[in-house]
């Protein structure tokens, strides 16, 4: 039995680009005379369609396209994700479900059971969790067919009551399949394939794990599908941050194929987290890294630098291409040299100069303060909108982590922007980022590497007039942020009281900035915006 | 048997400030020689406290206030809401639950079922729906404790599949108690009323029902708590957008009281909505109004809009307290006059030249266009900044629905502000709001309310160049945000097929605007912003 995952990347409620990219993948499959083919979660609406799946005419549309897959499931299996209607009155309306189409027909269904909600995931706003699991029948063969979280319930202290593959194995099946729409984060690298590994372990079963690809506004889900055989080896991985499409021969003289006879084989490798005993279960949804000491190294690290990197190419072409951008605006002349890029230089002296001389009589003769800082960066803010709205452009956003966390920035002015590239990377990684990418030459210049970090509002202005060492501050943020550790917490790892308590307290009183700010590509297990809400009005730590 | 309301206004993580408001309550009471006390969900850390309770430390202080109020729950009984851990591995660490105190200790509990994750409510993101269901004894009498939404889920298409009264019924309690946190809406006027009257019509047991007030950011509410007798009769209403703080003798010689016996005594007003046949389920949660020719007329409606009035000032007034504001900005002359405020006439012509003539060079000589339009904009946006930033105010801002539902606003302009009174208001219902403040004397000008409605960034523009007439614009808007209709059944209602997706259009293609708008007080059932969450990079019905 010739098995297809199908790793792809959708377009949110773009109907009829999707049910035609799938359709040309399972042309494909046919001709590559596959049984089956996989797709993704929610593949026919895209991942994650949020509040679109309140309205029945989406719902519809949902419908629509199975029906025109179904036309196309007819020698070939097609697994499909899609929103399934609730025939039962009580409990909310929709199911998140896997569909099994074939003979023109839907022949099975799963319903997911696990609904992520946390960080970015809102799934139990929409669906009403899977209450009954059965195990769907394909020329003779039993799969456990579930979705994404159904099979990251292990471990002594899981986050759902309930694990549907205890259910689903007592039926016998003769593999499993999942379909996922499992984002990227550099946190929780590895963890995809130690908690399939574990799975096929656990239950004894191959793994046929389909996961999808594309950036959807800040979410990055980054494919790296995969096949293990029934001993825990992979048997196929398929690329990430790009579409794939792979065929899988599973099963030899009717017993399933072995890591030995299939091209790809290498056992998971999962033994350095495992002998971290690092639990897959509720605390797997923080950052992992347990000795503060090295938090700095960590974050900073090759391995998750060039995995950064890759994430925010993707983030950045596919906002573009979704949104319909090709041209973006931001502001630095040597780095536009180096690249070769058009620039131009345009003082602020005039406009700042018409601001003071306009706001004179209300400003009276107050001294210098904030107020004027932050007519400067506003003017560059207009400045660089007007010439992105004049020539359809999209201004990036150049704000790091850092400085979003302790509300260093001016709204409307180093704030504005259509997309924040670096919101979720601290100034530390900015740095390491900076350097890989000079790997072969200077891209970036080399005296944003050395010199003093500055905003350039007022004479001899530095970073650290304001802030603590950025090596500091990195830390007691991602312990805050990213590992949701409170004062006693920090402190405790030998970082003075009051420094810990100010920088949590810029943090908390600055969240009415962040909440004006444009999306993030998100890279960190806990990034601002979407996945992280705090209270405006709050009165915490602050 | 003497009860207590005690319906109080809280600043979320604010646990010092909470928990005296509780103790003086506490109190109070006491003096009153009242037997029980009872506050409203999460009063001891504030609702919605969000990503707070994602940190041990937040739950901590929580469970620190509990003690420190027990030790005043010596004679009298009090119930508070408060996060509770949860005993078991499986599932969420937390439960939203309600906690009977007396003779210093905890003498029962209740854990919330029904977790509302629709709309601004995001409970499952942080709780475990109770799975086991126990009255709380309380000097002799056994009280059926619930939680908010616990009691909502009536109706034949319920939203949970478990409703907790059905579970504590069984126990034969002697009254129903229920905490909530329940906002405003105006589409939801008397709903609370009207579940409570099926409860107790139901199960024939008084309820005592305690509501927050008060405004979170976003999130206003409203008060109005209730005492019903087992008849169904309002026995004492509490006031609305105030604290309040009720005794109530429920138990007259072993019996519970009649309204008869009452002072305050009436049938709860509900016969209306009963006779529209509303049913209160699943579709509670959207717009109720079925007569699409009278939208208008609704939206407008006196009742509606002196409830919005008040709920509006409530907001800004909470936003103020809570964030440390005294004063505010805005654009507005003679509107100022009227109210004897300051003002200050500030000209740009001088900082826009500065801009055109900044820019010539890169702007060559292409036409004017939107990019000078929103030059115009945001030089007012910075001017007014400007001045918030230079004396310690807040901006206003001054954007309505209609106008943030198309995009007819610029970021970073007019967009501009830290809170946004009059997002949620609908253009029609602003005249409407105008008019009904002009009520005894003319504070908003009348030329406002006549003159053609314009962005005044080019000569003669009017609003009208570019959107319909604002009566359609409203109802076409209202059904498809408020009422989650789709294109098909705008379009049914005999409105210009091209004209609805047209608009259907602007609003689903400026979300990247309102991404990055502030917080906007909700008065309606959908709010823009953290109630209504759509992608951006979606491509749907645009």
């Amino acid at each position: 039995m010739k098995i297809v995952l199908a790793q792809q990347n959708y377009h949110i409620g773009n109907f009829e680009k999707n049910t035609q990219k799938i359709i040309d993948a399972i042309q494909q499959a046919k001709k590559e005379k596959a049984d089956l083919i996989v797709f993704s979660e929610l593949c026919i609406c895209g991942y994650p369609p949020r509040d679109f799946l309140e309205f029945e005419d989406f719902i519809e549309e949902c419908y629509k396209a199975i029906d025109k897959i179904r036309e196309h499931a007819d020698t070939i299996g097609v697994i499909v994700g899609s929103p399934m209607r609730n025939p039962e009155k009580e409990g909310k309306d929709l199911f998140n479900a896997a569909w099994l189409l074939y003979e023109k027909e839907v022949k099975g269904f799963a319903h997911k059971t696990c609904l992520p909600t946390y960080d970015v995931f809102d799934e139990y706003r929409y669906f009403e969790p899977g209450y009954s699991w059965n195990t769907v029948e394909f020329k003779g063969k039993k799969i456990a067919l579930t979705i994404c979280e159904d099979i990251w319930n292990l471990g002594d202290n899981p986050l759902y009551r309930i694990c549907p593959m205890d259910e689903l194995i007592k039926q016998n099946p003769d593999l499993m399949i999942n379909i996922s729409a499992s984002p990227f984060d550099y946190d929780h690298d590895d963890d995809r394939k130690e908690i399939i590994r574990r799975n096929v372990l656990k239950y004894k079963l191959p793994m046929f794990y389909c996961n999808a690809i594309g950036s959807q506004t800040e979410v990055v889900f980054d494919g790296g599908s995969l096949v293990l055989d029934a001993q825990g080896n992979i048997i196929k991985e398929l690329k990430y941050f790009e579409e794939d499409f792979a065929v899988v021969e599973m099963f030899v003289d009717g017993r399933p194929l072995t890591a030995n006879e299939s091209n790809l084989h290498h056992k998971a490798n999962t033994e350095q987290r495992s002998s971290n005993n690092i639990p897959f279960d509720k605390e797997m949804r923080v950052a992992k890294i347990k000795d503060a000491e090295k938090i700095i190294e960590y974050l900073t690290s090759e391995n998750n630098i060039r995995q950064i990197h890759d994430a925010l190419i993707l983030g950045i072409r596919d906002y573009f291409g979704k949104m319909g951008f090709s041209k973006a605006i931001l502001d630095a002349e040597q780095l536009s040299k180096n690249l070769g890029n058009r620039y131009d230089i345009i003082p602020i002296e005039n406009i700042y100069d018409s601001f003071l001389s306009t706001l004179k009589p209300v400003f009276e003769n107050l001294p210098f303060n904030v107020a004027e800082e932050n007519i400067q960066s506003r003017t560059r803010g207009n400045l660089l909108m007007a010439i992105a709205n004049k020539f359809g452009y999209i201004l990036l956003n150049t704000s790091n982590k850092s400085e979003l966390a302790t509300g260093y920035g001016t709204l409307y002015g180093d704030m504005a922007g259509g997309l924040s590239v670096l919101g979720d990377v601290y100034k530390m990684q900015v740095y390491a980022l900076a350097k890989y990418i000079n790997h072969d030459r200077e891209i970036i210049p080399e005296n944003i590497l050395i010199k003093e970090p500055s905003a350039e509002l007022r004479p001899d202005q530095k970073d650290s007039d304001s802030l603590p060492a950025y090596d500091i501050l990195d830390k007691v943020l991602y312990q805050y942020i990213e590992k949701r550790q409170g004062p006693k917490e920090i402190i405790a790892m030998g970082i003075d009281e009051q420094l810990v308590n100010r920088i949590l307290k810029l943090v908390n009183t600055n969240e009415y900035k962040r909440n004006q700010f444009c999306p993030i590509i998100r890279v960190s297990c806990k990034a601002f915006g979407v996945g992280r809400r705090v209270p405006i009005v709050g009165k915490y730590l602050s």
